[in-house]
């Protein structure tokens, strides 16, 4: 690091450049036994059902309220966006922002009953707090929904919502009454995943990064991307290995599948780590 | 200003919320006789030709190549679609940036003669300067294409990369014998334009701003979303009043037509800048 920052260094950064990127879910805080976004839509389809008694019949609602978590997933990757639509659109960018920070800050995690932003990582808020001391912008890019984290980085990560790039839905401006409003819509506009990463960071950034930290595949182009260039660059996945202290997944997870990094990622001299032997303290408040 | 800068002040504005966005063409740079980015275009079109004999008997290529601006006009906005397709699609990112770095360095204004960027404001230099000497992040959010402008503006203007919202085609990412590369497609991804700005906003900057400058009603929607909220807001339209030392065009001008802006603006509380009257210096170099 302190090559990158001093003046006269032959791997010298000038500051202007100093972008890092992190991913989010399973890179800056867990993301097992589902991804937190999708607590959030399962907790939202429980808020919203008074207003659908259809819902108590027709699945992928049914198996929300019943609690039954395999009859959701039996519905595919369908069902999941049926519920991500009623769960994330058709309100303003103002409303949904106050629901989803009235959620984060009722919600606990089903396993650990803590907050989710207790979920977070303790070294990598070290990371983060190290890189910005040295003059870089720390960015996050995840596949997550950018106005999911928004309301919250800020405060767990330090992290201002305008270095946030991640996945959207359309909104559209109106003036409603004389307010003016931005709607959002049933309608994708990114999705800040794989080859969407590099993207999201051209879109937002508009520089490439020079430090990249992923947890999963759906990471690999954006370490490729960010290492793939002149200057010093540093590429790094989190290798969830701690079954006893968080959770130990990669080949074969349903969430965060990490293989091609694992097979690939040495080779290209991206740093490896490994949770169980680097990490002495994982979750902040954890002994 | 000092208002929303000092601590205990009714109208303190905490620093991560300043935000002040800024219009590019004739708000930050003129855009007459033609936006700069078509003149880019058209100098492109130059370049081109050679490889692209049967544009000597195409329009509205044969108007450009023929110096005829009237005939590509006559094109209409079909003709100045594919003028921006060949001159700004089908390379990387990386290219188009050193095929706009090279033209901005070497292009000359067509009346003024001099380089573009120094056709900015020497105010709106100085308010951009002053605004950041009192913690505002400065943004331009501009109908103009934001991987024309990304190369110039932090020399210009002092404005990085990243703070710079602007209209975009879409780009894929794509990994040519083992280097990445994001290809830029001939498909619009955002119109930065009218209700498009505060979109853009929303997108990239993920909060609302809380000043704001235009010159035209393509800035109508930035300024309404941005001063139609609560706490201090600040909306300042740029009107071009100067014939002699700038140009002088509103309500029925071909560019940055400005009406509503006019009629509305000063009910809205929004400051109309005369730039003949309330300007000293227009641009930096002129006596």
């Amino acid at each position: 690091m302190t090559k990158t920052t001093q003046q006269g260094s032959a791997d010298f950064v000038p500051p202007a450049e100093r972008i890092a990127v992190f991913d989010n879910d399973g890179t800056l805080w867990s993301e097992q036994p589902i991804y937190f976004q999708l607590a959030f839509a399962l907790d939202r389809i429980m808020v919203l059902a008074p207003q659908h008694p259809e819902w108590k019949t027709t699945q992928p609602f049914k198996g929300v309220l019943d609690g039954d978590l395999k009859a959701v997933l039996a519905t595919g990757e369908k069902g999941l966006m049926q519920i991500i639509a009623v769960s994330h659109v058709g309100n303003t960018t103002e409303e949904f922002e106050e629901i989803v920070k009235d959620w984060i800050a009722s919600a606990r995690h089903p396993t650990t009953k803590r907050p989710y932003t207790e979920m977070v990582f303790q070294p990598m808020l070290d990371v983060l707090t190290y890189l910005r001391t040295n003059g870089y912008k720390t960015y996050i890019v995840s596949g997550g929904g950018v106005e999911f984290m928004r309301p919250w980085v800020e405060r767990a990560y330090g992290i201002p919502p305008e270095q946030v790039v991640g996945s959207r839905a359309k909104v559209k401006y109106e003036v409603r009454d004389g307010v003016p409003v931005l709607l959002r819509l049933p309608e994708i506009d990114l999705i800040d995943d794989k080859a969407g990463k590099p993207v999201g960071i051209h879109q937002v950034i508009g520089r490439r990064p020079v430090i990249a930290f992923g947890n999963s595949d759906g990471d690999f182009e954006m370490l490729e991307w960010t290492t793939n260039a002149k200057g010093p660059r540093l590429g790094v996945i989190v290798h969830h290995t701690d079954a006893e202290r968080e959770w130990a997944y990669d080949r074969d997870s349903h969430i965060g599948q990490l293989a091609r990094g694992l097979d690939e990622g040495p080779k290209r001299g991206w740093v490896i780590v490994d949770m169980k032997t680097d990490w002495k303290v994982i979750h902040p408040l954890q002994q």
